[in-house]
């Protein structure tokens, strides 16, 4: 099946009746055939009618069968094997390898949630017996593991055009949890969204799963997007992108009727300490780390290390000349599509003009011509200049970092201090520094989701102990993570039986524990049958 | 200490800046002495501050120390004796044994986190080792464990003055968490949150914590409250009371610069659904529990049966005229306070005049006098009228039900699906009967946090597998519950170190497991050290 430029919805390829864009690429600007069609809110309304009609059958699947699935969705991407990638390639600017490199984590990503489900730890199953003799009260038996909360809309993001879109970690958690998806595709890479979703359609047919469960839409974010958000049958958000963006979601959002939750992962500038030691042992291989990290993909990235804080002197002067010559050497990159150029283009400036800021180094100029190309760039600022101005901590997504330079340690801790929420967090030191700054990993530790030492924040692996999130307005909600095993929590709730008859009982909670998870029964963990 | 009538801000016993009031006798109208300030919005900041000062170093104490200092909390309340127990019953009308009862629960709620956090379950360690040769990329260590969120603000609840008030499940969850706890006493019992206050600061000064840890604040709920929840120190808020206030608090802490969790349980009506072949069988015994549960504490539970769901015919009407004998058996029972009164009775007033509504049933009519009395009432109306009409669902916080007839099945199924969200649900049936109403099972487990079947709601057990919550509006968000040892979860944020060196990471993830505590590691659950 070639790329039709149709919605799915409910399991129908069909066109949108609120207009049509192309996707373009970005390279060279030129538009991309076919025409895509936008959905209205009528189509949207379907969507989510179909997803809450078979919310329950899906709830209700077994592990198994959401694993087979999951599995099937990775198998159905390969599937779609160089179609896909160039079409991604075509979409987004990326080279090959890249497109190639974020396949597989897309698709380890869906094996990985597969594979997680089937160990049952995510249930948090709980069981605590009758005590019909207790005094002055009988206890009954009470049993609670977490049930799937519901349809889902997922918004795609632009930069991962498959780990964070229509299969990405939002779309594989929630199918994980049992919930319905409807996903608002990025207009930055439509064919890619659909080709994705075919995959995904005819992983639904082969696993016998109703239709309703995955829907994929297409249109203006500030139409479908909001009719989606407000829709009642929906009771969960997954957002990557922008700080207006998942804002605006959140606010709908919460003032719904039945407010539901929304994970906008929206961004961060990212922090990154130098401290004295480590400047003094490696600031020219610190530097050449951190231009690797700046420029990767383009520095389309949420982790992006958008911000360096360090104490001035002799080590600082050395990072910063050894960053703005290599920076010197960077090939314009080119950016994912022309709204993010012209926006990384005004941050720039914008943060150029702020009092104190210097521009202090810049990627090779750019050819006038075709493609949406920009300019790495390093800027500098006093901690006095910093601390008094809040649009130095705004992100500027792309290539650019401004170094903070501080007189003393009570400046570098002020600067942390008055840092607002991150994704990450990282500390370039000796050890024995570490173990001295304390006052600053404190700080940190109460500003971030992740803090890392001698490395640099780009590069997000999925695991179970990934946190892809942080404190507002890092995201949403700082309790979740949207990447990593754990990001499954997001779209559960418990539910709790009492003095239910075991044989009704969910799998979960019946005496025997077919399912072979691990349960906490009357406070002691077991796998055991009871 | 006798009570003062002062405010507990960090440490220190002082007058409120902003007016005062006396505690109320419900029983016989009587003001109770001493007379009680209220703070004003500038100390509630020294409040926060205080909290705020104290953070990193209380969520850095060890579980033992909490654990410490959970039970201290606990033994010192028990070492109130009888000056608590007679200031409860003075302040709420409750009888000695239900004080007694509730105060047994509160600490036994104390302990119970103080030993569940020894356990260390809730801190969800995980860790991935490095793969240094992974290709095409290497892999870093990867840890993560959840943290303190910070200061926590607690809202006590009228109805509950031991166990969902100054030392109950919220500021216990929130301390054994590591959280700063500042709680806004209920103007209902004054004096009782101070002795429980004032254990809880000796618990604080014996344990050796910080007196930031932990402040009490009396005050008007829309001054004080909303300081509070607006306080940039605040991370976390916990409320259990009505709608209106709940929702205005929620919206408060949505709309801050950082908007903050807010996990408000506003109650619920707790429909409970009497299926046929079990009215056939115990229509008479089926109401007498009814009855009782329905009386309970007067009425003035969030888990009251507010709302009874059954076909009509020859059973349900045996059910009407047993509950209806029973209920003019009630003596007049004693609320909380003159508007709790006011508003059951402007409550039952209102659903009586909705159209279809009769009033068939009352309890024993209040003789005129003192006290703020009520008499128990049981209402019913047609599935048709109440379907279409939502003022049926409004709670009507008292010794009030409304029972729905409907003509079949399919009515019933109707009238369940039109519920708002609800702590609870309950199924009085056969077990065959449960087995055949899979849809209506289905439809409840969509509204309700708990589902019990052949019991009443009455009766929260603090336990693991408790959960004390639901959809909106019966809670702000149905992921998590007020009660048991899942309640943590709401006041802790997972936390990522990668590649952090060994010796200065937190006890909960260093390689030795010093913590002895049950950990992922490469996906797999295990005590042992590494």
């Amino acid at each position: 099946m070639s790329i039709s430029g149709n919605q799915l919805i409910a399991g129908q390829w069909i066109a949108g009746n609120a207009g049509n864009f192309h996707g373009v690429n970005p390279a060279t600007g030129a538009e991309l055939e076919p025409v895509f069609t936008c959905a209205d809110e009528a189509q949207v309304d379907t969507a989510v009618a179909a997803a809450t009609a078979c919310a329950t059958e899906f709830a209700n699947t077994s592990p198994q069968k959401r694993a087979e699935f999951l599995n099937t969705c990775a198998d159905e991407i390969m599937a779609l094997g160089d179609e896909l990638l160039e079409r991604v390639s075509a979409e987004t600017g990326y080279p090959r390898a890249r497109a190639e490199g974020e396949r597989g984590r897309t698709c380890g990503q869906l094996k990985l949630f597969a594979e997680w489900i089937l160990s049952g730890d995510y249930l948090e199953a709980r069981i605590d017996t009758a005590l019909p003799d207790r005094q002055p009260l009988p206890r009954p038996d009470l049993r609670s593991y977490n049930q799937a909360l519901g349809p889902v809309a997922v918004f795609g993001a632009s930069n991962f055009p498959l780990a964070f879109s229509v299969a990405g970690g939002d779309t594989a958690s929630a199918f994980a949890a049992g919930c319905p998806v409807i996903v608002k595709g990025h207009n930055s890479h439509p064919g890619t969204s659909e080709l994705v979703a075919q995959a995904i359609a005819r992983a639904v047919t082969k696993c016998g799963l109703p239709a309703g469960v995955f829907s994929l839409i297409l249109g203006a974010g500030n139409r479908v997007g909001a009719a989606l958000v407000t829709a009642p049958g929906i009771k969960a958000v997954g957002f990557t992108g922008s700080t207006a963006g998942g804002t605006a979601l959140f606010k709908l959002a919460n003032e719904r009727p039945e407010p539901i939750p929304v994970f906008a992962e929206m961004g961060s500038i990212n922090p990154v300490v130098l401290l004295p030691e480590a400047l003094k042992n490696s600031a020219e291989s610190i530097a050449e780390g951190f231009v690797v990290s700046l420029n990767q993909g383009t520095g389309q990235f949420c982790v992006n290390p958008g911000l360096v804080l360090a104490v001035e002197g002799e080590g600082l002067d050395r990072f910063i000349g050894a960053t703005t010559e290599a920076l010197s050497k960077v090939c314009a990159g080119v950016m994912l599509n022309k709204n993010t150029q012209l926006g990384y283009q005004s941050g720039v400036a914008h943060m150029r003009d702020q009092p104190g800021v210097e521009q202090v180094a810049a990627g090779e100029a750019v050819a006038d011509g075709e493609g949406f190309t920009c300019q790495a760039g390093l800027l500098t600022v006093s901690a006095e200049d910093f601390l008094g101005n809040r649009a130095l901590q705004e992100e500027v997504f792309g290539p650019m970092s401004l170094v903070v330079k501080c007189r003393d340690h009570a400046e570098l801790l002020a600067a942390a201090s008055a840092l607002q929420g991150q994704l990450t967090g990282t500390l370039q030191c000796t050890e024995a520094e570490l173990a001295d700054y304390t006052d600053l990993v404190e700080v940190l530790r109460q500003k971030v989701g992740r803090i890392l030492v001698n490395g640099f924040p780009t590069g997000v692996e999925v695991c179970h102990s990934m946190m892809h999130g942080g404190p507002y307005p890092a995201a949403t909600d700082a309790r979740f993570t949207s990447v990593g095993t754990r990001a499954i929590a997001r779209f559960v709730r418990p539910i709790c039986f009492q003095n239910y008859p075991e044989g009704l009982l969910p799998d979960a909670l019946k005496d025997s524990n077919p399912l072979g998870i691990p349960r906490l029964v009357n406070g002691e963990s077991t796998r055991d049958a009871m």
